[in-house]
C-alpha cells in the first residue's frame, strides 16, 4: 500500500510518500510544496497544481492529513484553513479517503510521546526509513503523518478509537 | 462584463452572477452550493465540483469573494478557512483574478452602511436587480458582493482606497 502524508499550511506543504507492505515502511519521496503568486487564490492554485502534479507521479493509494492546530490567531487559522482545503480536496479528487491524525497522534505513534519536538519527529522518521534525505521539517512531519496512517490502516479498531 | 459573487460556507457556499453594462446591471442566476458528504475531504470536493459546474454554466468574466469574519471560534473559523480556499481556487483554475472585499465594504457598497443587516441586503439587491427570485440570504450576499465587485471594477481608484 502506497500512502502519501501531508503536513498542510500555505507558504509550506509539507509531502511524504512511503510503501507499507505489512510491518514494513519503504520511503518513496518527499518534499516541500510552496506557494508562489501575490494573491491568495493564486497562491492556492499554485498549491492545488503542485499537489496533483504529485498524485499523478506517486499514484498515492491512500492519505493522511495533520489535524491543523487551531489557535487564537484567527487570520493565521483562516489561512491555514484555506491551504488545508486543498490538501484536503486533492486527494479527493483523486477518489481516496483521506485520513486525518491530530499532531499529538501522529507523534505518539511515531515517537511514543504526544509532545515530541521536531527534531525528535525527524530522528524517528530518519530511524524508521534509513538512508532518508530530508527536505525539510515539514517533510519531516508529513512522513510521520503516513507512518502514522499506515500504523492506524493495520489496526482499524485502534484507529478508531485514537483517530482522528 | 460578468460578475460571479461567492459567500463562502462549508455548509451553504452562496453565489450570484450578474452582467454589468456600463452602470445597468442585470440579473443571471444565483443560488446556494450545499456541501454533502461525511467527511471534510468529501465536502470540500462536493463544493468545488459544483462551483466549477457553475464557472462552466455561466463563463463570468471576473470574481469576487467575500473576505471571511475571523471570530474566536478557531474550530469555525478552520472550516470557514476550508470552505475558502475552494472559493478562491475554482476563479483561478478558470484564470480570474478574484477580488475581495470586507462585508463592511459590500454593506457600504451596496446598503450605503457598513453595519447593515441581512434583511437590508436582501432588499438592496431586489431594488437593483428588479424582478429577482433569491435562493436564500446566502445567494443575495453573493449578488451583494457580485454587485460591489462590479461597483469597485468601474471605479479601480475607489476600490484601491476601500478594497480590501
Amino acid at each position: 500500500m502506497r500512502v502519501l502524508g501531508i503536513d498542510p499550511g500555505l507558504r509550506n506543504l509539507g509531502w511524504g510518500v512511503i510503501d507499507v507492505d505489512g510491518s514494513r515502511l519503504s520511503h518513496v519521496a518527499n518534499g516541500i510544496c510552496k506557494s508562489s503568486g501575490t494573491d491568495m487564490a493564486a497562491r492556492l492554485m499554485s498549491l492545488h497544481v503542485q499537489l496533483t502534479e504529485i498524485f499523478r507521479q506517486f499514484a498515492p493509494q491512500t492519505a493522511a492529513v495533520e489535524q491543523t492546530f487551531v489557535n487564537k490567531d484567527g487570520a493565521g487559522t483562516l489561512k491555514l484553513g484555506q491551504a488545508r482545503g486543498i490538501a484536503l480536496l486533492v486527494p479527493a479528487q483523486f477518489g481516496l479517503a483521506v485520513g486525518e491524525y491530530a499532531p499529538n497522534t501522529v507523534k505518539k505513534t511515531v515517537v511514543g510521546v504526544g509532545h515530541a519536538t521536531k527534531d525528535q519527529i525527524a530522528h524517528m522518521v530518519r530511524v524508521q526509513l534509513p538512508g532518508i534525505t530530508l527536505a525539510g521539517a515539514d517533510a519531516a512531519d508529513a512522513l510521520a503523518i503516513a507512518i502514522c496512517h499506515a500504523h492506524h490502516a493495520r489496526m482499524p479498531a485502534l484507529a478508531r478509537r485514537v483517530g482522528a
